[in-house]
């Protein structure tokens, strides 16, 4: 999964004497585990159980799906130790077909078993065998590999129980509240200007050195690039509801053809969790239903309607060569992390930004083999890349390499965009 | 609703001064509102918000049903009050038309709030204004006709949470307990025999008299019947499995064409609930799965499968006035309450008799103005009639003129099949 | 099929020396079949492939089934021959599972091969093997029997190709005319009146005698009719205009559950074929679009429709056993045939009549062994009975007896109602 | 939507005076309208109307079509005229918005009228113009440039003309033959070798020059490659058959997550129009069924099973950027076109190849305004690019920098893949 690993590793099954990366695993691995926790603790017992749609999960299935991940990558094969819980396993396999059977995504929803003690009691007892096995000193580099990619791979899901849980929520017609956000402003953002790119040439695009980064950051490589120019900051609200008002939800020519479809037989008018109440735009929001601010980044788009917005204005969105190209020299400082919903800040990570480029492997890009090669690389179809980081994407994940992908009709992350030129 | 009603009522808007039957409601209603609780006493909270298919609700919902039921049907005509819950209206209004908006009810899974503690809250709030006013002996007849009819109800609701818990922890690989069953036992069924209707003739059929009975009992009617004979019990499980084993799924001309359609369609090949693990039979039951008992009545078929059995073996369904006829001269005790799994014990009452008639107003029938006069008759299309009430049924509900109805292809309530010829 | 023969018949497997019957029969199927051709005599090649849903077929499907019925009920078996087209048997098999394999319904219309002029030939030479067999006075009367039924069989699809064209011309937004029609009237239909029939008591329904009839228009046996009256014909253009205007299609409280979800489901808003330019409203016929006649009985009305309009008029829809019961002492001279498009001559056989009653056996009924036994009996759930004839159904399908059936959502048939109470 | 045009134009709207080019598009004018009648010349009258999926049009439509193409796009702004044929506008236009209304796609097969014989008399009318137009020396090059797209355009629409026919028949039982090809052959294909591109450097790709091109094929632009090597012939059957033999259809692990989910929820288990007879393959071609022949190019692929088969050989699917820069440069001569079954010539033009790009804009391209600029651009997103022309491709469409695209589920088109790596 992880296609660089710290330096020097010569035997990756024997034992691991590098005491303070362990010390600072056995840190993070417990202030991940603690974030999920924190994350579900406004919720009601049944917010944990119900799948709002295919494409979502219910949140005591995250819980329980990340604690598995560690059982199978970590401490099985370290420990050479049989499944903890005969008969969860199928339950909580989420795609990986290299270790067997499991519960068909849409069916997730239909399961009230195990109860939610049942699967905290589970969650802390992988926990104490990985900080066993941590203090041992007998994990390997590998095993410390898996370990990270675990902790990682559990960050991807706070973020997708975040906006899972949003969109549960807002099926319902009391549209709860569920965290307290500060109150929305109702200025416009900053003018908008434009970073120019100015020569064509060669440009090194990828994941590069010792930190973490997901196979399919990589291998770095070279793209060429024609001059252009990114703007500042991804749209505000403010200017995507002169989209709507200008009628850009009701004349096909803005839209891709698929995107057309996609409006007429889903019904868009606006963005979703937007709803107008008698000329009023609002907006679902973690905290229940609030008013638009005009001077936020605008999300809950697909990316059919970030292009044609894009259109609209006379722009276009950007490649992801291009945007990692700026971003890694010119972007500064990224937004704060965890506040779940995007602020006027200016700064990047406030909302996932859509590209224009297909989620494709990067040329010389190979799976790793085994169930760890599942991970990113069977999903390189029918998908776009998104980057830069959400105000729900946890910390260090808001990344110049990071590639966040989804087809083209998802609206329910917080994914808006960044014009191009 | 309730076609009948206690002699004699001069006013209905009046006053009751019937203190004794006030009394009898008393203690029946919180009999019934105990139940209701006590059936859902061995769930996980995780149980009681997942709604496994469009036919069925969640355990929560229920219980918030037939509170709103009391709400709108008792407290809010006799008392001039408002909504106790306002937003709850359109989340518990099942299907009456004349009493607003309703969440569709494909949606009733979506929603985890209000959470169980609220909707107890509710319950209780309900039933002490209920009590009041039954207290205060200011209940007109008009009132107490509703709380009557809301009892059964709720009653009827019951039944419903049983078989939709049933269904959905059905749904969990896991297949888990819910309650505890006595052992099955492997002895066949008493031997089949059959009781003679000889003379052609006509003969009265439907509700009549002072008990509790709904609209669609009514009114009592002359038909005629030419002669026939009614199996002395349902067909049993041993009885079923050798239709099973005579490839009686396999063979379409045992079935009505739509019955095929469906055979094939939803890959049909035992009762619903029944597996095949390496030749045994088993199913699943509130006490999770375990062997068939052959002796039992054969439950959980469709119309169809009904139909097809009768046909393989030489006979037919009933019609509901035939079925009727002989219950009430000949059927003997009913069975007991409240077992959750249909017992060989020969009685009436164990399992819902498909009949052959499509289910459908009686000669003279007309639907009460209003909401209560959508209770029965709307639903007078493309349902089949069952008779004699299962092991899920409530105590009065199991009686000879009771109308059940059920699309032809329901599988998930208790319902067998006695044969006619 | 047939319940009834000509008597005497003392050996149906003997050969035939009813000569005068086999002179009838030859006239019979010449003209029958001689009809089915002149009803697609003004059709384009383009027209006999198309199937516009699946409830339809194609007309060169109509052409070749009723051939292939003839091949495989009365010459092969008399003749103990094999198939004369083989490869055709599977396509034009419509849906006797004891004839075998079957190509499925809903892929009729992918159909090109054999193009109409070899349905033609094949048309041709089993006219002439017949009208050989015939000749030979050879046939027994068991072979006559089933000839009378596949004329009767050809005869009922003439009345489906001509609603299936009807309904296949009308997908096409050119909105072609097929045949030509009288003009339409612009005056009131007669005053409705009443039939009654005053007393309880018993009737006899069902066939009788020596006529032929389809096997579920018996047994003749007895029902308890309570007094009750019919209209003197059938619901008007006008008066079913007057049930629009006044909000019919949006008043949930006058529809059956099922009918108010196809009315949203499907969006409703008047009959099918009728549409409504600037507040005009004018109908799709055999003849393209013109203005409503307000006294032509209304039509292509599902059996949901039907049923709320009796409702808002106060009224109901009658059983089949009291339409049976006064058409045939009180309904004077039928239609005359072959119109294709309803008049307002007052008389019965102008449009299909949907009954309260859903299709069930008769008490008594027995499907024939065989694929003969399959014609009708197997279709007994799910549907409604309609009584009648109309406007497009063969001379002799109109008689008190005549049981048709569709589903209650069917609309392209020739249905309307006429009113009970 | 041709982004070249001759030079040097001063003045698009002014008459042209290049008389050798009018007389060049006479003659390519009237042949390419006589391929489009030739190839419908050995269909039945029934074969023209059926659609066999949404994805498909009847040949009728194709022929209706592209003569409406020419109409608007040609004769209305040339000649100022309205519609030759009011009413047909709404059905033969395929997807431009800015044209107005058009009949839904998956509808098309619903329109039986107008009649082939009239089709054939608005083709001769709308030819009979153009030729006048073009003998009047009045057309502007701007009336030549959408005439030469107009020519293209009914080039493509007769592959897809061939492509659509093919799938109808094959919905046929009795899978008949529609043209003649010569005997299949037995041995294998030549063995595989292949093309290296040794250095990594920049190259240039796309459409440059004099000769038509559509818009999609520019602008002409840098690209960035590492080395690579190209197989010097797509695929065969033969290699594909072991794939399948090799169980490349269970094992989820070869295939991306989208295309697993196609095998398991289409069955698929081998090629469209291959099926399996006692363990002999045949396949379903425009002559019929016939054997596999393991030396031709395999195809009627999927992106998905191309891909999978690539994943199995231990290679992948080629760039288009890397297809093109060989092919320009190395692949020879192309296969003669019309051949209708792919032949092991080994010349490249015989399969469709799919690559691993998906379908987007290139650097700097604009969509022309107005219908035109509908022809390309709004389709691309959701598909993937395919290189290299097929038996069915019309000559000149066979070119290195022509890009055709598809779904990536689609697979009935000539579609298969050359391997790179």
């Amino acid at each position: 999964m992880t296609q660089s690993t710290r330096t020097p590793i010569p035997d990756p099954d024997a034992p691991s004497d590098d005491r303070s990366f362990s010390h600072v695993l056995v840190q993070d691995f417990q202030a991940v585990r603690r974030t999920s926790l924190a994350l579900c603790s406004p919720l009601e017992p049944e917010d944990f159980v119900i799948q709002s749609m295919a494409d979502a999960s219910p949140a005591k299935w995250h819980l329980a799906h990340t604690t598995w991940f560690f059982e199978v990558m970590v401490l099985a094969p370290a420990l050479a130790i049989g499944p903890l819980r005969p008969g969860w396993h199928v339950l909580f396999n989420s795609y990986y077909e290299a270790l067997g059977a499991r519960h068909p995504r849409p069916r997730r929803g239909l399961v009230t078993r195990p109860a939610l003690d049942e699967v905290l009691a589970y969650r802390q007892e992988v926990e104490g065998r990985v900080l066993e096995l941590l203090a041992s000193k007998t994990a390997t580099p590998r095993t410390l590999e898996m370990l990270e990619l675990g902790l990682n791979h559990e960050q991807q899901h706070q973020e997708l129980l975040v906006t899972d849980l949003k969109h549960l929520l807002f099926q319902n017609p009391l549209k709860p509240a569920w965290r307290t956000l500060p109150e929305a402003g109702s200025t416009a953002a900053e003018p908008l200007q434009w970073i120019e790119w100015p020569a064509a040439g060669t440009v090194e695009i990828g994941h590069q050195g010792d930190g973490f980064a997901y196979d399919n950051e990589g291998p770095r490589h070279r793209q060429w690039l024609e001059p252009f120019a990114l703007a500042t900051r991804p749209v505000s609200q403010g200017e995507f509801l002169a989209f709507i008002e200008d009628g850009g939800y009701r004349e096909p020519r803005l839209w891709l053809s698929d995107g057309w479809d996609a409006v007429q037989r889903e019904g868009w008018e606006a963005p979703l969790y937007w709803t107008c109440d008698g000329g009023c735009w609002r907006q679902f929001t973690v905290a229940g239903m609030r008013d638009i601010d005009p001077a936020e980044p605008a999300c809950h788009l697909s990316h059919y309607e970030a292009d044609a917005y894009a259109r609209w204005a006379g722009a276009r969105l950007p490649t992801e060569a291009e945007w990692e190209t700026l971003a890694s020299k010119h972007f500064g400082a990224a937004a704060d992390a965890d506040r779940l919903q995007p602020s006027p800040s200016g700064n990047w990570g406030e909302v996932w930004e859509w590209t224009a480029s297909a989620y494709a492997p990067y040329p010389g890009f190979r799976a790793a083999p085994g169930a760890e090669g599942e991970y990113n690389g069977k999903f390189m179809s029918g998908q776009m890349v998104l980057r830069g980081g959400s105000c729900a994407s946890p910390p260090g994940h808001v990344r110049p390499t990071y590639r966040n992908f989804f087809p083209p009709s998802a609206r329910w992350q917080f994914a808006g965009l960044r014009l191009a030129r």
